[in-house]
C-alpha cells in the first residue's frame, strides 16, 4: 500500500515517521502532477507547498486549530491530506472538488478564498476572538503568498495585528511568483532577504568584532549599544515586518519538511504576532517549467470530432488583447494596466512589443484603478484589464478616482459571468449592478469579437468613464447576423424582427437569443432579437417601441438578476408616462452562489441555454392572459 | 491692506519677502480659524498645514504642477492662497465652496477627493504619464496624512512607485492623528523615528569611530561595508520606505515655513521617487485642544424658536451607540469594529466602558470587514459601524470574506443618504445596489429610532450576513404611528391604509410618507404608507397586495434610484405570473453627482420633501389614463 493510501487524514499523516514523511511528500508531489495534468489546474503554486503543508498537518490539528490560505491556490496538498485525494479527478468540474479552500466541502476548510490579501484579516480576527473568549487550546495559522502580501489588504492587517500583539502566525510562502512575475519594492526586499550572504556568520562576525573596539570615551560609548541594534535589525532580514510589530523568523528553505517541522514546533512556544518567511520553489519537481505551468495548467483539450466551416473560434481575451495592441499603435496615448493578470487578461503579448505602455501594478487592484484615474488626468487613455470579479477591489477607487472625477479610464471586464472551473469566488456577476449606479459612466457588452473590437474603440472616444464585460469565451471571429454596425453611443440594434417574443439582450447572450429564435422559428413563434450593446446609457426608445408592439419582451444577461441589466429595462419601462402593455420577463443568473463547474453547465441549468429560454418563451406565451396577447 | 488680502493668487504669495511669508502664514491661520468657527469645518489638520501649503505654493506653480490632496481634509488654505478666501463664509453649505479638493472648482483642484488612500496612486499615475509623454516642464506633489499612510491603498502606490523608479514627491504629513488617534504599527514606527534622538549626530559619531577599527583581518573586512550600510539605513529613520524603494527624507519641522522651503527646492532636483516626512501638530495655533476640534468644528447651532412637544430628536448614531452597548452587555460575543471613526460612528462611547469590545482598525476598511469575517468564524458578533459611503472600499471584502462564507457579521450604515457639508465624495446612495446582489444578505433601513434598536438586535439574532442603513439626521426617540411592532425577517408594516396611492416607503423616508400622506388627507387623497423595513428579503407579498388594490404605487428611498430599493419592488412585480394593474413610480435621489449642503435642502430639490411628494401624487394622478383609475 502507498504512503498517499495510508494517509486518509491528518492523523495518518502525524502517525508516518520521519523518513515515511519525505517519502510521502514525494509520493504527494507526483499524484498532484499526474491528477492536475489530467484535470487541469493551479499546479505551479501547490506543489512548492508540498512540505509545508506536510509539516503544518503534522504539528497542528486542523481540526481544532485554524488554517487560512490566502487565495488558495495552494490547497491541493490540504486537500489530499484531509481525505479528499479519490475527488481529484472531479478537480473544478461541474459538481465535483473546488480548486480553493470552500467551506462546507470539508471541516478542514474553514474559510473559503479565492481573492488575494486577506488571509491575514481573516486569520487575526479568529485569533482575536480566541482571546477575547479566553479560547487558549487552538492556534490560527495564514499562509499568504509574497504576491498577495504585496496585496494593501495584507499590509492593513499585518499594520493592525502588529500593533494588537495576540498570538497569530502568518506564513510568507514567498515563491518569488505573483501569477505572473511579483512586482514592486516589497519584492525586490524580499529578494534582497533571501541573497543576503550568510547573515547569521555576519552576525557572529560582527559580535566578535564589536568586543574589540577600542573605547575611546563619550562618543563610542553613546553609539556603541545603538550600533548593535541597528546592526541586529538590518541583518535580521525581516526588519520591515519587525517595525510593524512582528516577530520575523527566516529565510527558511520551504523544502526542507523535517526542519520546517522543528521550526513551527518551536513557534508553537512563541506569543504574539509571528511572520515565518519560508522560500519555495514553485512548480517544484514539474519537468515542465514553462511560463504558464508555473501558475496553472489546462487539461489536454478534446479533438473536435468535425471542424465547423466559417470564421474559427477565438476567445474574447485573444480579441482584446489584439484590439489593445491595435489601438496602442494608432494612439501613443493608449495605455494598458493590469493587476498581475498579463496573461488572464491577454496583456502579455501587447507587453512583449509595448512594454512601457502595459503596466503592471501587481495584485492591487485599488491602486491600479486609482493610478489609471492619475494617468487619465495627465492626458493619457489607460485600459484597465481586468477579470470582473477582481474589479470588485478596486469598488471604490472606480467611485472616487475615475467616476466623481469624470475620467476617461476604459474599464475591461474579462471573466463576466460564469467563469467555470475557478467557481464561487470567481464568478463575474455583479459589475452592473455595482457600476450601473455610478453617473457618467458607459457601460457596453459585446455580443461577437467584432464588437468587443469596435466597443474598445468606441470607449476611447469617450470623454468620460466606461466599462466593457466579456466572457471566459470563444466565438466566432465574425459579426453575428445583422451586427455588423457601427457603435453609437447608447444605441443599440435590432438584429431581427418579429411578432410574438421581443428578446433584449445583453453580451453573450445575443448569441443565445438569436439560437432560441432560430428554434422558435420551428415552433411557428416569431421572435424579434435586439441587442441593447449598452446597458447605461439604454437604449430605452428602441425598447420601448419593440414593447409597444411585440407582446412578451424577455430580457436576457449573463449576471445576477439583482440589479443587473433586466431591472435597467424594468425601470426604464416602468418610468414612461404611457404604459406599455408587454408582459416583462428578466431571465439571467439567479439569485444563489454559483460554483465551479463548465460554464456551459451552469447556464443550462439556470435555464440561460437557447433551448432552455426558446421553451420559457413557449411556456410563458401558454400561460398569458388572453387580454395579455 | 492685511497680507491676507494682497494675496489673491500663488503668484502674490510668490512675491512676498521671506519676512512678509511667516507674517502671512499667521494671517492665514488666523483667519481659518475665524471662518471656520463660524461655518463649521475639517479644522485641525489645516491648521496643521498651514506652513507647508504656503512653501508649497512658493515652490510650485500648481497652474501647471499636480498637487494631489490625500482625502483633502487638509486643502483650505489651499483655497485661501488660489483666490477662493471670500467664498469661505459658505463653506461646505448648498452651493457654497466644497469642503474638499474639487475637479472644476478651481484650475488649482486637479483630484477631488474625500475617501482616504489614493493620493499616492492618482500622483503617480500622473506622473507616470507625464514620464511616458516625455513632459519634463512640471512636476507632481501627493500630500498624505499619516494615517491615510497607512491604509492598504497607499502601500500598494508606494510599492508600485517606489519600484518604477519615476519621478514623484509624496509629502507624508505626520500630525500622530488619524480622525481618531493613528492605530497600528506603521504609527509606532513613525512615532519612532520623531523620538529618535539626534540621529544625525550619531551618524558622525559612527563615521568618525568607525574609522578607529583596528583592521583585524578577514572577518571585520568582510562586515565594515555592511555594518555601514546597515548603520546607514538604521540611523536614517526612514528605512522602512526605503526599502520600498523611495529615497526618505527627514523627519522635518512642519512649522518652518522657511526651512520647508530650501527642502523643497532642493527637493526639486532629487530624481525618483522621494518621500519627505513633515512633522506638524494638528490644531496648530487653536486655543481650544479638544479632541473634537482637533478633526472637525460645527457650526453654532441655531437656537429653535418654539421648543416641540414630545419626545426628543436624537441622532441615529446616537441611537446606535446606545443601543450597541446594550447588546454587548448582554451578550459578550457582540463586539464592534470601527475604521477610523470612533466619534462619527458613535463607538467611542461604547469603547469608554467596554474598551476591548470596541476595536478601532485605522483607514483600512477592507481589513476591517474581513476581520470581521474572521471574528464571526470564531463565533462571535461583530458589528462592524461604517459610514455607507466608506464600506464602498471594504465592497470586495463584504463579498468573500462575509457573504461567500454566509457569516453573521452586522454592517452598522451610518450617513446612509444624503450626507450634508461632506457632499459628493460621502454620499452614501448606493449601499442598497452594491450589496442587494449578495446571496443570503439581509438588508434593512429603520423608519425611527425604536426601529433602528430592534433592527441591530434583529440583526444580531440571523445567522447570515446583514446590513442596516440610517442617515445622518435625529427624529423623535420614539415610534412612528404604528410602527411600534416586532422586526420580523422580511416583513413590513402597514402603516397607515388608502386606496388612491400606496407609498411603500424605505428607511427615512416612511416618515415623509407619512407627512405627505397628511397632505393629501388635505387635498382628499387617500394615501396607504406601508414601511418596507426590508430591501432583502423583500415583502413583495404585502406589496403586491397593496398593487392589487390601489391605483398608484410610490416607492420611495434616500437612495439612487439606479439599482435601489425602487428596482427591488419593480423586479418583484414584474415577475408576477398574474401582472398587477397600478402604475409604480420610483421616487429617490436622481442619477447625478450629489454636491455638499444641507441635506433638507438636496431631499427637497429632488422632490423629496413631503411637500413634493404630496404634489408627485396629485400631479400623476391628474396625468393618469381613464383605465389605470
Amino acid at each position: 500500500m502507498s504512503l498517499l493510501d495510508r494517509v486518509q487524514n491528518p492523523k495518518d499523516l502525524q502517525a508516518l515517521s520521519p523518513e515515511e514523511t519525505v517519502a510521502y511528500c514525494d509520493e504527494l508531489r507526483r499524484f498532484l502532477i499526474e491528477s492536475v495534468e489530467a484535470t487541469g489546474g493551479h499546479l505551479g503554486s501547490n506543489l512548492g507547498v508540498v512540505e509545508l503543508t506536510v509539516a503544518l498537518h503534522r504539528v497542528y490539528d486542523f481540526a481544532l486549530d485554524r488554517l487560512v490560505l490566502d487565495t488558495s491556490h495552494q490547497v491541493y496538498p490540504h486537500k489530499v491530506i484531509t481525505g479528499r485525494k479519490d475527488l481529484f479527478p472531479t478537480l473544478r468540474r461541474t459538481d465535483g472538488l473546488s480548486g480553493f479552500m470552500a467551506r462546507g466541502e470539508s471541516p478542514y476548510d474553514s474559510f473559503t478564498s479565492g481573492h488575494a490579501g486577506t488571509a491575514v484579516s481573516a486569520a487575526y480576527g479568529i485569533a482575536y476572538a480566541d482571546a477575547l473568549l479566553h479560547r487558549t487550546d487552538r492556534r490560527v495559522v495564514a499562509l499568504v503568498g509574497d504576491a498577495a502580501a504585496a496585496s494593501g489588504a495584507t499590509f492593513e492587517a499585518l499594520n493592525h495585528a502588529g500593533h494588537e500583539g495576540k498570538r497569530v502566525l502568518v506564513i510568507l510562502n514567498d515563491n518569488k511568483w505573483s501569477i505572473a512575475q511579483t512586482v514592486g519594492g516589497l519584492s525586490k526586499y524580499l529578494n534582497r532577504m533571501r541573497t543576503l550572504p550568510a547573515y547569521r556568520e555576519f552576525k557572529k562576525d560582527f559580535h566578535e568584532a564589536i568586543g574589540m573596539l577600542p573605547l575611546v570615551g563619550a562618543p563610542l560609548a553613546r553609539w556603541t549599544e545603538s550600533v548593535k541594534e541597528a546592526f541586529a535589525n538590518y541583518m535580521n532580514p525581516g526588519h520591515l515586518f519587525r517595525e510593524l510589530g512582528w516577530t520575523y523568523f527566516g529565510p527558511e528553505n520551504g523544502h526542507d519538511e523535517p526542519r520546517l517541522e522543528t521550526l513551527l514546533r518551536d513557534l508553537k512556544r512563541v506569543d504574539g504576532p509571528v511572520l515565518l518567511h519560508v522560500v519555495t520553489e514553485k512548480g517544484r519537481g514539474y519537468g515542465k517549467p514553462t511560463k504558464d505551468a508555473c501558475h496553472a495548467v489546462s487539461a489536454p483539450a478534446p479533438k473536435p470530432s468535425v471542424v465547423a466551416p466559417g470564421p474559427k473560434p477565438v476567445s474574447y481575451t485573444k480579441v482584446f488583447a489584439r484590439a489593445t495592441q491595435r489601438l496602442m499603435e494608432d494612439d501613443p496615448r493608449v495605455v494598458a494596466v493590469t493587476a498581475a493578470m498579463p496573461d488572464g487578461t491577454g496583456l502579455a503579448d501587447v507587453a512583449a512589443k509595448l512594454p512601457e505602455r502595459v503596466i503592471d501594478v501587481g495584485i492591487c487592484e485599488q491602486h491600479g484603478v486609482a493610478f489609471a484615474g492619475g494617468l487619465a488626468e495627465a492626458g493619457l487613455k489607460p485600459i484597465v484589464a481586468v477579470y470582473s470579479t477582481f474589479l470588485q477591489r478596486g469598488y471604490d477607487q472606480v467611485w472616487q478616482e475615475v467616476a466623481v472625477q469624470g475620467l476617461p479610464v476604459v474599464l475591461a471586464m474579462d471573466r463576466a459571468g460564469i467563469v467555470g472551473g475557478d467557481g464561487v469566488t470567481h464568478q463575474g456577476l455583479y459589475d452592473i449592478a455595482f457600476l450601473r449606479t455610478f453617473p457618467g459612466i458607459t457601460l457596453m457588452a459585446p455580443a461577437d469579437p467584432v464588437e468587443l473590437e469596435r466597443m474598445l474603440a468606441h470607449a476611447l472616444s469617450l470623454t468620460g468613464p466606461s466599462a466593457l464585460r466579456y466572457a471566459r469565451a470563444s466565438d466566432p471571429d465574425a459579426s453575428l447576423p445583422g451586427n455588423d454596425v457601427p457603435v453609437a453611443q447608447g444605441r443599440g440594434v435590432l438584429l431581427r424582427d418579429g411578432t410574438d417574443v421581443a428578446f433584449v439582450a445583453y453580451g453573450t447572450m445575443v448569441r443565445t437569443a438569436l439560437e432560441a429564435a432560430a428554434r422558435l422559428d420551428a415552433a411557428g413563434v416569431s421572435a424579434a432579437v435586439f441587442n441593447a450593446r449598452f446597458a447605461r446609457p439604454f437604449d430605452g426608445a428602441a425598447v420601448e417601441r419593440l414593447a409597444r408592439r411585440v407582446p412578451l419582451v424577455v430580457t436576457l444577461e449573463e449576471h445576477s438578476v439583482q440589479g443587473g441589466f433586466g431591472e435597467v429595462v424594468l425601470s426604464h419601462l416602468a418610468s414612461l408616462y404611457e404604459p406599455v402593455d408587454a408582459t416583462v420577463r428578466v431571465l439571467g443568473v439567479p439569485d444563489r452562489l454559483v460554483p465551479h463547474g463548465e460554464r456551459a453547465d451552469w447556464l443550462a441549468r439556470f435555464g440561460l441555454s437557447a433551448e432552455a429560454v426558446a421553451d420559457f418563451v413557449l411556456r410563458t406565451r401558454e400561460a398569458a392572459r388572453p387580454h395579455r396577447r
